[in-house]
């Protein structure tokens, strides 16, 4: 079986972040994970759709891999049908999986699926998440023995056809024939791929099965999601200090920790697991840690708590407080930076995501920050803000709205100056001093 | 012998803090250890005296407690006169202590003072507190026998009677005969409790012996007197840390520090007596609290340093410096935020209680913060500034003055947004880390 | 021989700091330094010019040292004519050595200088520091055995005569001679001294030889410069922790540390070296020091780090980070204040001097802070500020460029003031606590 790994498209739901493909978690880009997860089930021969925004980045970082291919897909207003039309091109067997590359999903996903797609009669898959509240997503209808009847798009509370939700991990076992539907849709909605399965069913009388699925799913859709995707990959580590690691005797190390090599932990510091500290990373004196990913090459700078918080490679702070918070690669923070986590209110906290606000259903949610971007000594940012890439946030400044890719943000600031005529001797602050203990 | 114990009252000089009788000290309020310290010597039938604002939570607070009545003072424009007269309802000896709720005094006072009541033809005693500098109270005027002739109220520097300053701890042998001249008194000042002894002197011939006091006396007149009602306590407490207790291994614990069930003390933390940790309260990583009381259910959060303050309980702070200040119940403190303590000039720090300015005698004061308030990050308050109860302090905010409660203080800021058309490398950024030991 | 070293000026360009041949360096001020290496090398016959506004404290100063005279540069115009000028009164030898005050060798230049001034035939030497890069000092040109026939000022990149600067190391075997040729210069210039050298070697004939230096160099022009003395002293320090210093049991101390008497190291201090800690300062919790110079009486408070830094004496901190700055005497920091050391685009820092900006060719650089001042709370520098001397900067106040002497910076703060009408439970937010760890 050959798969087709669908990971084009702009991630600009995801803005400031880089493409979510792209990401990197535990050392690891996402589409290396997900590579990684097909491998495990035997799934080798790999098509991977990428699109110009990640083309170059997608070929150089999987060059090194067997069977492997990149492809592009040109027209993204194709959606999932120019995908896997893309790939076609790559297909050498009949039996093909389609797969989401932002969906990550346990290992018995795949080994359900594979094992329902050689049953006899079977012409294909796709896998349904089992919901217990309503999702607004595609609902499984399908007969007492499983075979799909209807998709049916957001269908409204109460009205579900059964618990399950289409899970874009599709297997056809004759591939060409699904493929004809597939050019032939016509539908001048992103809905093409969707049709062409109904059309599949209907007029081709496709016997599709439903596979249920009732482990872990973790996706890519909004930028705190990538605290989601995070939780997932830190859950599911192994405890592990590499031999070239520098740990200091006084640094304190518990719970589920991986630390890779050529990490440097200095006196004093705490990282409490879950928790993933990259490669090169330093750790410095009297940092805390906990419950967050630390990419590669970043320091974590004397006297730093980042907590519950996601930083891609080469991100550098010290003394600052960093919560909840996901931080792209090449960022930096000037001493006393702090990202606030909490309205006063306590209530949950709303992003804006392009002209819409919506409900991170989170009360405490830190700053999403973009590659490049700098900030200054003693700035702070509210809660849910975005910082664009390139950007540099001035001293004192507080971030209190979204901040677009390439700005620069200083204070206006309004000062007095005037006379000093008064002087403090040291022999005032020796006597304070006494009581220094 | 029965106590009346005066706890009506406003506290309005006391503002924003909560009922003065109420604030708890080493996890009991105050008027629980009046009560107990009566107990001591053996006074055990205790009549408080509360008003309107603080009737409900006394009552509540005291139901458990044997022999023990709290009474309403509907007309606090009485004073004690009104306080005094609506506990002689509940009034069932002769023998009646007459003690103001927020005097603290060690237990030798009242032996004294009872033993002084037994002396053969006295109908009463009066505490004098021994002054070596001018107070501005009543002082005693008695004859060679200890005989009280009269009180003179704020004498003026240099025109005292005597050395000995009235203390509200009272004690009659016949206490229907003075509440007798206690009901006739007609003044329309608020010394009518005053002018009752006078009378009861005077006119009916009572002996009132002055009973001299060389101890502690510590009140709460003014918000900063918490602070010296804490080392009170602080000093008096014993050395111990509850076995329900959770101390890492890496804590520091020096000198008399009382820490009680349930309280966690983090690796790295440091918690230098005198200092009480009220129940269920987490001293977390790098913390440090020193010559303060934390009060139940706070979280002194990482990298945090607690100086010669007061909690109540329920405050949380991380990544905060607080000394010397007095935070009521339910407070929260965003990261990096400072409550600064001390003038450029070092000069002794004036609070505003009402429409005066009070010197309060202290080169080191922070802020006076009541109950239900919450700090943004990298907010600043001045020296001796109050917070109201129930505030919101926005990021980033400067507190230069008082702040009434209720309100919600927001940085009205004005800021440079240009274009940035500058990127730094991570390339750079590496030759610079090399350089981080 | 005798020395006559140079230590009259204005030290302008230092400004704000103190008389540079009066900053202490590792528990000494630098003329101390200079006389102790002059000792070394058995110079004990020393003559230190000072002018009006240093002389006082060098008189103190020098009080006690044995053959150490102080002689008062009245002309500063005059320049390093002035100066030995000044010196020659106090002269009772013909061999003299004439020595900037501020430029620190390392001794084997005066052994060699004194070596070669003992050749036959020889009247006098210049000490020239082999130079690989241009430098716009003095050249000089000389034959092939050595004999200068010319000092070129500034010749321009390629047009140098040798490799060799003119360091003011002089020794002149006949002194008196070399004084007529001094008396007599016309100049109009500042350069009357080197004026008088040239004049001694062409029309007087002298023998004045090069000799060649290619050790250390440091000296003081631009305040900067005292991060590279610094440097210069604790690179030359021995390692050593005085038996009168009180170091915690967790405290860290690693590589090249000297700690002089009545320090105190708290608990979980980190110092890392090369870095010296003067007498009777005290390192708090968790502060970490790390290639730093801390005068005496220095407080380095709680959850402070101070990186690459000068500290004169009598400097308070707490949280605050501190790096590569250099702070006169009698300074402190609220807590939370933060110095700025990188710019954004982390370029290479300017600084104003005088009316001129100069690059400082560092890319990290703090401040520059004169005696007597305060900082507020939460208060932050940009790179490369000068703050005077007497200066109060508020809290929560940016300073993004140079405050003269004598000033009060404070916000001039907008607030947006609004009633609150929302309050938070104990109970919602103990739902929040059980997830601390």
């Amino acid at each position: 079986m050959q798969v087709i790994v669908l990971a084009a498209g702009k991630s600009s739901r995801l803005a400031p972040l880089a493409d979510k493909n792209l990401l990197e978690f535990s050392g690891k880009a996402l589409i290396e994970h997900q590579i990684a997860a097909l491998k495990r089930v035997k799934l080798r021969d790999i098509v991977v759709v990428a699109s110009k925004n990640n083309l170059e980045q997608m070929e150089r970082l999987l060059q090194s891999y067997k069977n492997v291919a990149v492809v592009e897909q040109k027209d993204l207003d194709e959606g999932m049908k120019g995908g896997v039309m893309a790939a076609s091109k790559l297909v050498k067997h009949p039996n093909i999986m389609v797969l989401n590359g932002n969906d990550v999903f346990e290992d018995e996903l795949f080994e359900k699926v594979i094992k329902a797609s050689k049953e006899k009669g079977v012409h294909g898959v796709i896998a349904g998440k089992k919901m217990m509240d309503y999702f607004p997503g595609g609902y499984l209808k399908f007969t007492k023995s499983g075979a799909i009847t209807d998709i049916i798009e957001k269908p409204g509370v109460g009205k579900e056809p059964s618990k399950l939700v289409n899970l874009v991990c599709h297997v056809y076992n004759d591939f060409p024939t699904f493929l004809k539907y597939l050019k032939n849709v016509k539908s001048k909605r992103d809905d093409k791929y969707e049709v062409a399965i109904d059309n599949y069913i209907k007029k081709g009388g496709a016997k599709i099965m439903a596979q249920k699925y009732t482990g872990t799913w973790s996706t890519l859709k909004y930028p705190w999601h990538v605290l989601q995707m995070m939780n997932h990959f830190l859950e599911g580590q192994e405890t592990k200090i590499s031999r070239q690691a520098d740990i200091a005797k006084s640094a304190i190390i518990e719970g589920n920790v991986f630390i890779e090599k050529n990490v440097r932990v200095l006196p004093n510091a705490v990282i409490k697991g879950p928790a993933y500290i990259g490669e090169g990373s330093i750790i410095a004196n009297n940092a805390l840690v906990r419950d967050s990913m630390i990419g590669r090459n970043c320091v974590v700078g004397y006297s730093t708590e980042v907590a519950r918080s996601y930083l891609n490679h080469d991100v550098w702070m010290h003394s600052n407080y960093i919560g909840d918070s996901v931080i792209d690669s090449n960022v930096s923070f000037g001493a006393g930076t702090v990202l606030g986590n909490l309205r006063f209110d306590e209530a949950s906290i709303m992003m804006k995501i392009k002209k819409d606000k919506v409900d991170t259903d989170m009360n405490k949610l830190g700053a999403i920050i973009g590659s490049g971007s700098r900030f200054g000594i003693n700035s702070s940012t509210n809660p849910g803000v975005r910082i664009g890439r390139n950007c540099f946030i001035g001293g004192n400044v507080l971030i209190e709205k979204d901040v677009e890719d390439d700005k620069m943000v200083l204070l206006d600031q309004k000062l007095k100056v005037i006379k000093n005529t008064q002087s403090i001797s040291i022999e005032n602050r020796n006597e304070m001093k006494g009581k220094v203990k």
